[in-house]
């Protein structure tokens, strides 16, 4: 596939980086149905490490199995396909080639609720060895160990991008610093984006923003500047813009299982906002196989608009 | 441009340095508008980080945009330009060789309100890596995790004058085990600016005192030996004086956003305590881009007297 | 696009390599108009340090150009680009993911005539930083030099399999071991594609073997068992048959510029003696760019048979 | 200066060093006015840092001036001159080889009212880079936490003798776990002081001792031996036997700036207890330039006896 | 000094490299007389490793001082100045910041006549150390030893990039394996040139080449396709071509010390030709200071045109 001028304009935003970086970059723009439109749409799976077994997959049982997420992925024509070390070594050599990967490496489980802080569960090298197009790593702001995840990600991104591997930040605000409220108002998801893309991330994920102005000091800010935050639209405008201006691709989760209406409502939103695309887990794979291939489909053709 | 004499007596102020590191400090110093003054104005942006980007950036809507600093730095006529890794990875090849860059190397989030203590967000390759002139560093003198942020400079210092790199130290009294009105206090802000200066910094920045005297055993040494803390341009010069005699550069923040006459009132006393300069953020990106290029000019005008 | 059932076979028989070694070798396959065919065309442009500029490059002066050479092989829908460092540092960053690019590891000047043995002139790391699919190298079966680099590609293989890189060996029997009529010969042509293969070898590059044979013991086990020779398709098919009965991936050079007709004669003969592709230097970016292009697509058609 | 048969007979109770660390000793035995005494006085420079600015120079202005304690030192005929980082740094070129410098490698400041534990801020291979003769390092016992002390010393001596650096320790009873009236019991002292023999030190270096008896194990001992503790002399005389039975170099801090005769009266008693020599900073550094010579030439006076 | 539009179309011409490296590249590009303009001017001075200090400096003895040169350099507005280690240690901190240094990396002493090969005299660190904008490296194309060298910088250039250092190698052609009258031939000294791009070189140094055509199969390529050789701005036009289409800049040595006229007429020629510029050695550092001065001066007149 030929790199488009879209495509192009986006990596012209990552001047400081090496051509390796910048072609797994381009990979991830330039596979699957999206490819070339400078929008995505990842298949994530973590959730067998973040919420158990039973909870991610007992509602769709195949989705036990390794192969069925990149099966998945391909099929319904994903830019890339995320997942902890386990589920990319059960079935990375065997698709070798047919999506880009992206290793996330670092995950926590929820068997104790512990201040929130992922552990880290594979290395670069990993991502190196099998193959993979990024690295993915969370961060928790808000939370009391924050300041480890930060200094993780800058050792991890630093190291990733002398072999070429982007890195893609999932930043999500939780702690017990922060009331429950505040975990997806506007100011803090954008914040959040900030944060990440500061620490150099390539790509960040952020939760779609509520209507709600969490920080007492950023309040007076939104109303002097009158910035609007009443449709997902306007949230979207104000966090794309808080990702440099839009210079940095920034996706959003779809998080929990809902209604088809529901999802598509929302990607529209994204879409109207700038957003970059979607990274959608268990609206995915907690769906019947044919059933997940065509929400996934309907919302590419939302993108590609 | 040629190193003046002032520029030369200030370098023979670091004579156990290698000649990287003195080579660096002249860039700092013979760069833009007063270059060669032996004063420096430096333009920083962590505030994306610091305090989140609707509060930084929406005042002034393209400062989102990371080649916004760059430019404005430049055409200020700056000495140079001080950011966290993502801004400066944005842009540091387009405007590579354009105006001295300070690499950040921490920097804490106020999502959380926590004991205050920067998470390391940059390393000294980075720096290397981005053609940087030098490291920033910010410790919290008077935060209970103050000796952790002491011992991090500490090696990072090392690190960064074994490749020429010199290192700009940001202390800021702060913290549970310090009063509010301590923060800025004469004598607390002098002996945090000694502090910076035996960790082996190379140029300091701290914020102007205010007349006050937080420590008893300080407050009887003032006074038995009438030290004058009534005007600013007093306090500076105890504040210079503490930076080794003189012979360590030590800059002032400009602190929150004011008035254009507030502004260029404290600059002149700045000045006449013999301060090598201002550090001004807030005060330059969220004016609109002429008024900001005009006030830091002025701001120039003043210091190069 | 798609991995197909030949492209799976095809690195079915790699199954010591990790997934990312897989990944790159099925990136070579994917590419461009033969993707997914199990055929490769690659551009390849060492000339400018094996022969000097002017013999290479005055044919056809654009050619003097770094960038003409990624266009061409994009245009013209090869597989993959093959050049020294320079070449691909000078544009790899301009055309990141639009084409598979193999970093060729040694080369060898002919301004003085000295045993054959190809310096080291780029790394591991730098194909891993500007993004290569593979490193290439050239060994000289014949040469005395012969073991030196028998030894590097040893090392260089293993170091690029950690980093998941395939290798692919140019093997060109040539040296004053070796009679002129040898190089060509078809016994020492196969023996040289099988010293490839045992060390290591994804990808195996050769001359077109002509109707000779060269070594007496050789001569005897061809007449005893008949193997035949007399057509280009009957010593390719010995070639292949000698890279592991045809589980390694060989492919044949193009050798010096000739006339159209006796080039597609050529490939004809490759492909019916099931040769993989071929890789084609002065024949293609020697002519005016249409007519390379026209060329490449022509070659192309004949391996999509 | 040739060694004495004096500090022969030091040297011979160090035989596990290197010669490079038996170098390092002899220069601080050998130089100055005391030199081939067997007795020593350091300026020591560190209330910078320990207690800020104004309290350390005020008293005394051109003290700001790091420059100024080499050559305080040098003129005043001092074995060696000790100080932290920044101080060293800023003029160890200028003075090369004029005196012997100790690096002190910890340092604590007094903002905060923490649990005494000093910030390590310096390293071995400073000290080497910067030509010093020993370094130098401060440990509270009684402190919570003593132990992470210890253990820095530990690895940082074992690294320095590897450089053949001797380790002078500041051994300084204080801390949660300790009453006040504790910090210069006689019994306290000498503990402190065999603690850092024990820990390796090439130099000891404690508070003279009061007539107080503080740990009720010792009182009883005391009691039933009958170990005089009235005099100075007393106490300084059990604390040289707690050092190895003197086999250890230790010296005693002249403490907070006083009058001259109770200085010089203090200096006779540690010379007739069998100390080897004093440390002596705050009285020498807050005294006019003239009158800070003329003191401490009169305490080598006394040691010379 | 602002960066010109030609200064960035040149560094757009190096889109793999880190912007520490680009900002290198534009610091000998902005220096000095010719700063902005994309023309060099550079004072070498290793004659004194080279040919011994007599046949170098006895012309004009005060440049037998290593002073000398940097401020010859500085005075004369030159873009850089480069040597080997001993002369830039010897001043390198004296003259800081006041003119971009080129550390030469290998030298070859001229007392034994053997095959020639430099011996490695410096290192990167060293040049990291010393503030350098670049590192230098010679090559000797013809050699039998030219393995070794190409080896050599291969690694050494590497290293550098990952400090943001560029490599200048100087391309000559030498040894038993080229007569005399080829080491200066039009199709010799291009090949040599583009060896130099080949194996990475950010700039190249060769010798004005002459109207001679040393390989046999380069004479047919230059008679069929009529290069013109007759006037040296012909044979400039072909290395620059050579040098990846012009997108390298390649500088010409001045050679022999010879008269005023002769130096300038052969800079007309380079300028004509389309080369970036001069390093002139000895027809600067053998005449007396003034005269040295105002050819510089004279020579830089003719590239600003």
């Amino acid at each position: 596939m030929k790199t488009s001028e879209r495509v192009r304009q986006i990596l012209s935003w990552y001047p400081s980086d090496n051509p390796g970086t910048l072609t797994n970059i381009a990979r991830l723009l330039n596979h699957g149905t999206l490819g070339g439109t400078g929008k995505l749409v990842i298949l994530p799976v973590d959730q067998g490490f973040e919420h158990g077994p039973a909870r991610s997959f007992a509602p769709n049982p195949p989705a036990y199995d390794p192969d069925y997420h990149f099966q998945l992925a391909i099929d319904a024509g994903c830019n890339a396909y995320a997942a902890p070390l386990g589920f990319l070594e059960a079935a990375a050599a065997k698709f070798a080639g047919q999506i880009p990967l992206i290793l996330k490496l670092n995950n926590s489980d929820t068997l104790a609720k512990l201040e929130p802080c992922s552990a880290v569960t594979g290395s670069v090298r990993d991502a190196v060895r099998l193959g993979c197009s990024a690295i993915g790593f969370t961060i928790y702001p808000g939370s009391s160990a924050r300041n480890t995840m930060y200094e993780e990600i800058r050792e991890l991104t630093e190291e990733a991008k002398s072999y070429g591997l982007p890195t893609v930040i999932w930043s999500y605000p939780r702690g017990s610093n922060l009331a429950k409220d505040g975990e997806q108002a506007v100011d803090v998801t954008a914040y959040a984006a900030q944060i990440a893309c500061q620490l150099g991330a390539h790509v960040v994920k952020v939760k779609p923003p509520k209507d709600v102005i969490y920080q007492e000091e950023a309040k007076k800010v939104f109303e002097k500047y009158q910035i609007p935050t009443k449709t997902l639209t306007d949230r979207i405008r104000h966090v794309v813009q808080s990702c440099f201006n839009g210079k940095r691709i920034v996706i959003f989760s779809g998080g929990e299982a809902k209604g088809t209406d529901a999802v598509l409502e929302e990607v529209k939103g994204i879409r109207d906002g700038g957003g970059y695309g979607s990274i959608m887990g268990r609206n995915a794979f907690q769906r019947p196989r044919q059933d997940a291939v065509k929400l996934l489909r309907a919302v590419m053709d939302i993108y590609k608009g």
